[in-house]
């Protein structure tokens, strides 16, 4: 059976990466893709590796029919995106990959995106994405909201470690790595390759970072109290890929333990053996996150790092992941791909 | 109906990405995989991003058990390549990605490889791999030699022009950049990253690159004619991908029209329209190629840009294309893998 | 002795490598800075890497005292450089680094940049500025023009061999390729990281380079008859560096001989040892060139390879170098420093 | 006045880098190199980017006469280095770059080296070479022990820290992310391009990195207590820098304000403006260090960045520094160079 799908925002990167995996979806069909600039190019123009494919021209949105769309991708620039959703069909399926629908509380949003939400209803409704912690509320949900990139990381390494109550709540650093393409394709001068390659440095420095309203949002509720972390992103001369190191305070076997244990049977979340640490380039290009725990030379220290690739499993498949839990078909479909390396 | 093959010479790039192609093949099943200083580890062990499959071990070529397996990807160097296809059993199909294998005349072998062929029965019975050229003969096959990477690149860009009398033969220069990872996974200084990253050269200047022997054979064998090309390939610091610049004497309308008919119906291989250039970021981790034509300001000059992955395309996506052939499966199983850009 | 100099267009890639270069040079002091958008900024703001330094802020052009400045560095954008230099005073010495006085013809001007020229008088006067083939004119000049980095390296490679009659002035091919910052700091989506690293391909492919224009004039200045080569520009994912693999017909030992002969004391054009070809990494962050000659396989064929760092040598390296002679100091202060590897 | 110098091991990166720096040093002069495997090789052959330079042959170190010479630089891998430097001349200057004499205690450097150390009598001379902390030792040495480059690093974002007493002693997070030239030009699987570029992971995570005995040794002494820091390094896909992002206990403006008392007037250390972070890309090819300090959302915490070139400041530019000062020359002379941006 075929689901008709729609993409809108498809000439940025995570609307280029949801169409390289929707490419060889057993039960996927592209029936719109959107663009508001490059409206009337064809996808092949805009993203000449995808010029082997059969796809619809890029369109407005509003010249899109909904009718007979099963699930719509919305891959708009946040306060785009809210304005946008709230316009589609009521019964519309929506996987939301933009900032606007991850915040529960409309205060909390328009202290980290300094703008009040204009969409209240929906974001009600929406279900936080993470796949894994969220899985039974996605697959009746009507609109996902993908999670930030960092913020799944940050999450993978930490969420299971919160629940049980194993980690001190008060002292969590989380030190990111992260490649260019989280950025999106916009032009400013610090994504020029000149000013980008061959060197590295942090943003964001001392928890300005908007994925911290994720993250509080998260592990408070996972903790039943307050967190707040430290959280540092760095960018690196690479296209894809989010590497976290995470310092925590407890046991490093019970830490492992207990990971190893929240992930054991997900398709995608791989838990490495005690003291291994995962890289980017094993996960690039895949729907794979790899978790690693070393003891720290000091007793009741642990280093848990996480790895996945920025635009796939923090992103755009997550997104589709999300799709197939809500179209009721095998969660893995079209995304079993093995990562590429070198 | 799944068909079991087995992989020697797991533990290098074109192993690796044997695997990575076949994880998400729906008629195959790795039934052996060899390594010789590897044996005994895990495949997830020496490729940590093959970590989440379900693999067999490394093991000696001696302890494979053949029986039931119906088709052999031999990955090894040259020399023990033939040496070891030499003991294999007779009724095997195989596909060799070596340099074994790839030319007709054993003197030419001797001459570029330096050491006399020592299995010169299988030399006789092997098929040259270039796919879209040998197509009928590959289906009939038992032993398919891949052609080399650049060699590949090369005469997707030239076959149909001399074929078709386009160009003038005695005036052809192949200006070839291609990604480290063409050299394999050994240890040389030269491919260090702090050697390679940030800078570019050429290397095998004037016409020694053992890449010419096929050159020369196959475009001799096209025109009916002795046809010498210059060929000079530079090191790009670049992973994955080769583009191939390749100047000629012709009309450039009609060279454009003899591509574009080549490959009407090629699954893989994407003639762009007149003018525009291929980049290698565009075809990168897939099957594709991508073929393009320019006139140049002199009359009767043309430019034909080929791109393609070197490991992919150019190695073991065209084996197991070819695989595919021989098996009497869809060519394009397992290959349809869009490209990860960026 | 120490002699002022101002810089315009300061905040570009070209403006920061003579701050860089003049840095340690022993008799120049910089005495003005000018960048139009980022007037009132401190230069260690715009470009971090020089904030130890002790500079004049940058400002508008306008505000400059050009009382008292001995030389005045021109880095603004081709036809913003004319429309400056013209209201300069007409006593101050210019070294240009835009392409606005390259051209000795103003019809190949409009031809080539689509506007008339605006300074006809400057451009009378101008002289071309690769220095090793106009030095007595540099000194005596008032206007130089630095010329294009990729013309540059083409002309290094082609001059000598042209001016002794030694090869085939209707066969020559220079394909080149070129690290990112020749583009300069511009905002375009093909110069993001995300769209440059891991690849390459070529662009402006048959002939359509503004450089051509340089190759032209010059060439067949030296020839004493029209020369038109062959020019395909490529795209690195590096930030310094170009390699030019010339192609021509005429005899390679002849041809390492007149490379050798042209350049023996030059204190910056290194003639490689027949056979060896040069790395763009071997003389990045400096003002060196390097010039290797190979015979091809080919009978009367020849490979010429150029590498120098575009940005110094192909730029503002020659710029002070040019400056240096103007000014009637040694030509190599502040150009000694050696490249950087890795 | 000139001084001679010789370099022993200058097969490898610290070595050439010396011989970079050394080019347009005033008053040094090169007598003598020496690399085992590569002797009566030329410089130029073993690093074309040093071919323009008029230096000697390379030749085993029992081949050279020290007489004459004022000062040795050894970089040589540890324990070949104690095993060397022991039979040189008792006269002679040196300066170390190898492990070999960082290290006070013999026990810890048989602890973290494996091995007992086999020049007790020199080591007990040697004075730990972080110039701006050990300037008066430094000057009156005869040999001086370079500092690792990630151990210098990360004790110009803290030593003035513990010094004052401005942060909790117990809770120190180095997480430090470093170009792969630190690791040399050895043959090594992990250090391969394809292995390295376009992506990122830590490695030796928990406290294994033999920097940590550095950071004991000095931090203890500082603090007049044991000090245990963590520390987690992680390999950058570029080949120069290193930027280690410290998460520290304290107020923040407090521990600005003594990392900018601790460098006034240190003409290679340069401390930020409150809030801003450097960036290894703008100290790279130079011997600048860059620290900046921001404060955490957290109230009593805050986050030092420190970035320099581990080649240079970390390694031979640092050399350079202490050699001019055991020389009695002006600290910076060889030393002003800019950074190479981009």
């Amino acid at each position: 059976m075929t689901h008709k799908i729609a993409i809108l925002g498809a000439s940025g990167y995570t609307g280029a990466e949801l169409v390289r995996l929707i490419a060889t979806h057993p039960h996927l069909e592209i029936a719109a893709l959107s663009a508001e600039r490059k409206a009337g190019m064809a996808m092949g123009q805009v993203f000449p590796h995808l010029r082997h494919l059969d796809l619809p021209k890029l369109v407005k949105i509003e010249e899109i029919d909904f009718t007979g769309i099963d699930l719509c991708f919305c891959a708009l620039p946040h306060a785009t995106s809210q304005a946008v959703i709230k316009g589609l069909p009521e019964t519309l399926k929506i996987v939301d990959l933009s900032a606007d629908f991850r915040l529960r509380d409309p205060a909390e949003y328009e202290k980290w995106y300094g703008k009040p939400h204009s969409a209240l209803d929906q974001q009600a409704e929406a279900v936080y994405g993470l796949t894994e912690f969220y899985r039974d509320d996605i697959k009746q949900a009507r609109l996902v909201a993908g999670t930030g990139c960092n913020a799944a990381t940050g999450q993978y390494g930490l969420r299971p470690l919160i629940e049980a109550g194993l980690i001190d709540l008060d002292d969590i650093i989380i030190d990111l790595k992260t490649g260019v393409s989280g950025a999106g394709r916009s032009l400013k001068e610090n994504l020029l390759h000149a000013e980008l390659s061959e060197g590295a440095h942090p943003y964001a420095v001392g928890g300005t970072h908007r994925h911290l309203a994720e993250f509080d949002q998260e592990f408070s509720r996972v903790a039943g109290r307050p967190v707040k972390v430290q959280f540092t992103p760095h960018l690196l001369p690479a296209n894809r890929g989010i590497v976290a190191t995470v310092y925590v305070k407890g046991d490093p076997q019970a830490i492992h333990n207990a990971l190893e244990k929240a992930y054991v049977g997900e398709p995608f979340v791989v838990t490495l053996p005690f003291g291994e640490a995962p890289s980017t380039r094993h996960v690039r290009g895949s729907n794979f996150a790899h978790v690693g725990v070393s003891a720290d030379r000091i007793d009741g220290r642990a280093i848990v790092v996480v790895a996945l690739d920025n635009l796939t499993k923090g992103s755009s498949g997550q997104a589709l992941q999300n799709a197939n839990l809500m179209l009721g078909i095998d969660e893995t479909a079209g995304l079993m791909l093995a990562p590429v390396f070198p």
